[in-house]
């Protein structure tokens, strides 16, 4: 038996997020699928954490233990013949029987990408996060600055969460206007609540816009009320960029 | 009344084509509905042409006769409001009352799109037709030359069309290697016959690879034998470039 660490690119327009669901297609269950059609060994893989439907990922990582007698440099090849072209295997690797991919992790980072625009191709869609107002991305770095460190993030998090510990890092935010249409905001934390990059994202758009103040903002962190921060921004913008172990 | 005629880009990946059917998701039966929905007036557009399941469109052009008072410059940002992301209408222009989107058309021009890599995005997926050997676009040249002119095209035609005049003219095919991993092929002609681009292409890319012969080819095209002429390519790939009255 050995364990394996896949590195996995998606697209997750037409997917109900990564968790494994009956009756839905999703990038957890589209892999072991993958896995037992071509090898037909049943597997479970776990991943670094849960995507929601139509988040994205530049590299996912998720383990699994294997027990066929395939070559560990053959994993990805073979998994990439089965799997639709919208999710690939970028890496697949051995890991220490005791390594896990939610567990082991340190750092975890999500990049959102806003476009900034009135005007948007057909082939932008699902993979941006639109505002069509000019937004002021010093403004937005405001809010990063003062949501950086160690706090409680319940004003940050959707209602629908499970979680009963929301004290949460964030290690680093860091937002970057590309090009005149394209903004990227980089959030690097020790772990994220449900939707939390999404409402962080959307607080930043809603303060440059002027919709809320910096008092509020201020008040969905330290009094912990979600009604004071901002938007809940679609999950099209939001790619998982990197784990670390 | 007057006659109006709309340009309209898509991705169409999610949709059954352009023509309208029960049942199935299509360009023009989101356009359509879009316009009932936001001006209350039921139309029927007719666009220069059909596109497949999967084709997409820089500029399809579609014409229409509006019956509302709605100034012609509202309404791309009407229907835009309306429509989902993958469908935007980047013009909308009166036209003189004899004017037919397909009737009075002068030129159309396809761009295909090659990815020729073994290693895929997941954000490539479904816009691109994928060959993993290498490509000698010199090679897929010679067919676009061949075949320039006006030729009875029924060797590069699906045997499900309903066409029963197989003569068409190619002005033009262009094969343009745009980087290592990128190759776009342009087909300008007076019209087109079903799958004839993705055949064109399909048999550009079967010659580079070696599986048919220039005497396969040209037997294609001069016996009309479909079965000498290569494999159809994908949808993805295509992408109508623009029309010309």
């Amino acid at each position: 038996m050995k364990r394996i660490l896949l590195t996995i690119s998606y697209n997750g327009h037409e997917y109900s997020g990564w968790q494994k669901q009956k009756e839905e297609r999703t990038v957890q269950g589209e892999i072991e699928q993958a896995f037992l059609k071509t090898t037909g060994q049943e597997i479970e893989i776990f991943g670094s954490g849960r995507t929601d439907a139509g988040v994205h990922a530049f590299a996912q990582t998720a383990h699994f233990d294997l027990e066929s007698p395939i070559p560990v440099e053959k994993i990805a090849d073979i998994l990439n013949g089965a799997l639709p072209p919208d999710i690939r295997i970028t890496k697949a690797e051995e890991v220490a029987p005791d390594f896990h991919a939610r567990f082991s992790i340190k750092k975890k980072t999500y990049v959102y990408y806003v476009l900034n625009t009135d005007k948007t191709s057909p082939f932008d869609a699902y993979r941006y996060g639109v505002i069509k107002k000019h937004l002021d991305e010093k403004k937005m770095q405001e809010v990063g600055n003062l949501l950086e460190g160690e706090h409680n993030f319940r004003g940050f998090c959707s209602a629908q969460t499970s979680a009963t510990d929301f004290v949460r890092k964030i290690f680093k935010i860091k937002v970057d206007r590309l090009s005149k249409q394209l903004i990227a905001i980089k959030v690097c934390g020790n772990g994220f609540l449900y939707n939390m990059v999404r409402i962080i994202v959307g607080t930043m758009v809603d303060y440059a816009l002027d919709k809320i103040t910096i008092d509020d903002v201020k008040k969905a962190l330290f009094e912990q009320d979600r009604s004071c921060a901002g938007q809940t921004m679609p999950p099209d913008g939001l790619y998982l960029l990197k784990t670390e172990y």
